[in-house]
Order: structure tokens, then sequence, then C-alpha cells
């Protein structure tokens, strides 16, 4: 499935965040993928026409570009250009909690790929009037459940991220339990994640939840590889071995070294 | 006193600029903090309202993140959350030195950052009305005086950076020897220091001048030891060296490898 | 000629993208210059009144920086400081065209530089009346007769990078042809050559020509240098190893590896 994302090179447009923006991008091109970052209203709908899937991440989120990020969807959403969401910092504050609102109400998002909170967030939100903190189910539930929550109600992929992987859709759930926990010492390795997703759903949309599956994968065996590696030199190389680890990755690789197991849900 | 750093995970609100909020990012995670990048007006309330210390660094500022620096700074006041200063241009342009102005004027900092030049433009303030050129003190001043001058002016600590760095408040004053003249090839080693100031301060607040003189050498072993590294490679490397000896610092290194010697003043 | 950029260190203002700004500052410094981001309305005069060049680049385009690049390019003209265009993304939306026209009819470029699609765009608006897809001999043209087009039209160097860059002016044309093709993996070589332009440009305006040649050979000798380093690595280590490369770079590594080409045209 990489290969195909290599032969096809899928436009992935990122309205993203200026954090991580550039790991994203070499991120995207070192899976096979074509990234455009372009976050101004007056451009986004011509940028998102010509791409195969657009990501939106609420990291550094600000007035100027909430409109971009619903004026995109709206119209990745009428030409079928797969959306992935990436709601960072979801629960952290009221502008983020009504741009993920406003997000998930008016556009049909492929998957949603968070932390366990910010999907907690999404899945709490059963009722768009009910407020953010009014909801006590959030901490009783697995991670498990709660990505199924995701996935049922917006009727989507939905992916957590942490020590394992959940990747799950309506009628599917998987664990990936490659990775390092040494990853989290970096900034951006959930971004990254992100911007895979859009290469890989984009150039495979005939098996999104595959193509959900393998990016997970990817990004984890990365992770592992240059943990490997640079476990004792430092987190400046482990993010450079990343990048060269997404940039060497095939089929091959994913299916050696990809661990997934099966869910009951 | 980085184990304290490591043990808390101290959260650093940063409103920064977009050209080293990368390296800052990874620099506060490689020393053993948590770091958010949150600059919109509409949030930056409630992100600093759970954050352990703020961080201002004026580079790359812009009109829109004003209001947001002059906000978040009135809050953390409000909260007594340790807030630093990077001014990062002063003396540079109206806009820097009028934004630095109403910061020093309206916010109560822990620590003030920069090099020479910018820390003589916060000295040289002893009028709001008397303007920037007028004061011809600047020149005539060491470093420490300068210091001295910002520490005593402002209540704060000040640091100022060079080959030798100083730090200093109203009753102490320091100078860290450490560092390589290799690290100002690269962009960002002032920015990251920043970011580890607030890492420091906001997980030490019983004693935050040794905090400030941590982070110094910190940083400056990180460069040495990258130097010793990398110094026949090339400024890639060297900066990938720093986060990775910064993510590998710990008390013991500071401690066998800082220099520092007590100043008069 | 890079001792002359490493003896003068220009001063480069840049107003350029988020995603690749902070690879752009690095790489400006390693070549030699210094480099200053700043791109508020407020205070892009100034900083362009101190610089030795000043480079706009389009990618991540918005109605906040397109005055201030117009700004900053009209007292660049007026002062007589040599300003670069990198038309990133040029003819992809109305915005960014629209965007290039402006710049084009009121600024005065020292030098133009981009892929091949790009400096199409800006060839064929031969009128600004015209519109963007009223030209169909966009694609009939060779790159040294995009080159020349761009050239003449607007009596500047014009630079168009892919396998082999051309560079040429009015009188001149040269091709050089170092360089990977792995470069094209990794985002933001386009923006670092721009930069380094601004670097050498900036440096030695009496051969403004030779100088954009050695900005040429220099980025591309050191993609070539990083590869053969990190050709079986990845390309997270090929980005590193590109700055590595140009830190080290000078005039003897240009005379014996550049290769460079006269061409007729």
């Amino acid at each position: 499935m990489n290969k195909t994302v290599r032969d096809k090179k899928p436009i992935v447009h990122c309205i993203t965040n200026y954090v991580t923006v550039n790991d994203v991008a070499n991120a995207i091109l070192a899976i096979g993928g074509s990234p455009i970052m372009a976050d101004d209203l007056a451009e986004v709908s011509e940028i998102v026409d010509i791409s195969n899937a657009l990501v939106i991440n609420t990291g550094t989120l600000n007035i100027r570009t909430i409109d971009s990020m619903l004026q995109a969807g709206y119209v990745a959403n009428k030409r079928n250009i797969p959306v992935i969401l990436d709601p960072v910092g979801a629960g952290v504050s009221e502008l983020r909690n009504d741009t993920v609102f406003k997000l998930l109400k008016l556009i049909n998002f492929t998957a949603i790929k968070g932390n366990i909170s910010e999907l907690s967030f999404c899945a709490g939100n059963d009722s768009f009037t009910r407020g953010v903190d009014s909801n006590p189910s959030d901490e009783k539930l697995s991670s498990i459940e709660i990505a199924k929550a995701v996935a049922e109600k917006f009727h989507c992929i939905a992916i957590i991220t942490g020590e394992k992987d959940i990747v799950c859709d309506e009628s599917h759930a998987v664990e990936v339990v490659n990775g390092s926990t040494m990853m989290k010492n970096i900034t951006g390795t959930g971004c990254m994640l992100t911007g895979i997703l859009g290469a890989y759903i984009g150039a495979c949309e005939d098996d999104k939840f595959q193509a959900a599956v393998n990016a997970s994968i990817s990004m984890s065996v990365a992770g592992e590889i240059s943990y490997d590696k640079y476990k004792d030199v430092g987190t400046g190389s482990l993010k450079v071995g990343i990048i060269d680890a997404l940039s060497q990755m095939n089929d091959e690789i994913i299916s050696n070294r990809g661990k997934i197991t099966n869910v009951q849900c």
C-alpha cells in the first residue's frame, strides 16, 4: 500500500500549525506524498480542489484560519476529497472547543486522529448544546470505547495515539503496538502521523481503513527504527531519524515489523 | 535542579516567533518541560492559566499577537505565574520598540533575556516619554552594568547572552563562560535558551535566580558538547546535536561542566 | 566570491513562508549572511532599510503580508537594495497569481527564481489584463527560453531550478548541472536557494550575475555532498547534511565542483 502512495504521489493540502509544519511537510514527502501548505481564505478552495486529501490541524489555531478550515472542508466534502482532522488541544480552551465543535458539525471527516483527551472531547459532544464540561463520561471509557464512539458518531475512521495506537471504524478495530515512548519527547510526531494519514488515505481511497492502519504502522515503525539507532544519542537525532525511516519505508518493512491485533468492540 | 524540571514537567506557554518555534518546543521537551504554543487573543488567557511559566518572544512580531502578549502577561501576573521576556530585535524598529515599551510598562517580568543591544534598549528606557534614540548612555556601559541596570529597573533577573552569559538580579551576578562561538552560526539558540528559562523557572520557583543560572549553563554546555562532536561537520548537525545534548542533560553534567564565576557589581 | 559573502555578512531581510523559514534562516547563516525575518507592515520599511537584500517568497501567502511585501519592495527599490522574488505556487490560485502580478508590476526585481511552472507564469504575463490561462505559449517553450523571457521582460536575473538550474540575464545564460534529484524529496531547497541568492547578491553587487551563479552552485553542490553522504540513510539526514555542506562551502569547493556550461540564447 505504501507503493501505491509512492506511485500516485497524492497532493495533501494541510491547514496546520506553525510549530511542526516543516516536519509534517517532510514526513508527507518522505512517505511518498506531495504536501501543499496553504491557509488563506482567499485561496484554500482552489488548493483543496487540486488535492487528494485535506488535513486540518488545530494547533496554534487563530481566528484568521478558522474560516479557511471551514471553507476548505466544505469544498473537500463537495468534491468527495477525504478530510482528516487532528483536533490538537481540543478541551484546552473555548476557542479550540468551539472550533472543533463547528468543524465536526459542518464537515464530514474521513478520519479523526488525536490523543485520548482530544478524542474524548470529540466523543463527548453528543449534544452541541451541552457544553464541554458537563459530560461526566469521558474518563470512564477506555481508549477503544472512545475511538469506537467517535467512529460511530461521525461515521469515520477514529485513531487514538498513545503507547498503542487504536485504529477503528464502525465495523473494525485494530491495535498497533509499535512505536517508542521516546517519541513523546519530540514535538510533531502526532502532526506527522496526521499528514501521513492524508497521504495514505488520499492515495488509497478504495480501502481507507487499511490505509489508516498502514499510516499508523509507518509512523510507529519509523519511531522504532529511529529509537533503535538514536536512543543513546538524543531527541534531536531521533527526529531526524524518524524522517529518515519514513523515507525508507516500504510495504515489506510494514508487513515485517507491523504488530497489529484485532480488537473486539 | 534539572531533576526537578524533569520531575515536575512544567507547562511552558510560549508566544514566540515562527522562525525558531519548532526548536524552542523541542528544547523545552528535551530539558524536561512541556511546551504549549498559543498566540490567539481568544485563548491565551486560558492557556496561561494552566501553565507554569509564560515566555514572550518578540521575533517576527505582528500586530495580531501584541494584544495576545499583553493579555497573557496580565493573566500570568495576576496568577503569579512567572513571565520571561526575550525582546528580540528591540531597537531595530518602532514596532518592536513600542511593543517592548508596552510590555515592560504593563507586565512584571520574572526574567528578561537578550543580547547586549536588546538589554541596552531595555535598560535605557528610564523614561517612557524620552524615546529610544535620546539616551546616550547605552554604549558606555559594560554587559554587567547593563544587566544590573535592567535587573534593578524591572526588579527581575536579567540575562545577557554573548561569549559569556551574564545572569544577575538585584543582589547577585554570575558569569557563565561555557558555550561555543559556533552557536551564533545557527538561528534559535537564544530563543531556545528563553524556552529553557521558562522550564527551569516554572519548575523551581523557590530559587529563580539559580534556576536561571542552570538554564544558561544547560544551554551553553549543550552547545559545547555539540560543538565538540560536530565542529568539523557543520551547522546543521550542530543544531541537532544541541537538542541531543539538552535531552541528555542532567545535574551531574551541569555541575561538572558548568563554569561560573561570581561577579562584583 | 563566497569569501566576500562571509566577509561582508550581508543582512538579508526575508518575507517568506512559515513552512521552510527556519531552514532559510539557517542556510543564509551557513553561507555567511545574516537573516532577518520580519513581515509586519508596521516594520518592514525600517527593516529593509538596514538590509543588504530583500527576499520575497509567496509560499503560505496571506492577506496580511501582501502589503508588507509591496511596501518592503518599494523601499528597497528606492534605496537600491536588491530584491529577489520566489513566486512559490504562481499559477496555483488567483491569490498567488494576483499577488505575483502586483509584485512584478510594482517592484523592480534584481532576480526572480522558481521552477519552470512558476517562471512560465511570470514570462506569460506580457499583458496584465490578459489573465492567467489565456497564454497558450507556456508549455511550448524550453527552460532556457522561459528564463530568457523573464530576464528580458523584467530586466533581471532569472533562475529556473530543476535537474539543471538555468541562470540567465539579458546577455548571459548558464546551466548549472550539479545537484541531486533526492533534493526534491525534502521541502525547502528552493526557498533556501532564494535566501542564499539574497546573501550572494547582497554582498556582491558589482557582479550580480556571477553572484547568482555562485548561489546556484553553492546550493546544488551542497545537495550533492549531502547526497553522497546520506543517500542510503534518508531525507531527514539529507536536509541536515545540506546545511552542514553550506556551512563548509568555500570558493575552492565551488570552483572545483561547480559544473557550469554557457548556453546560447
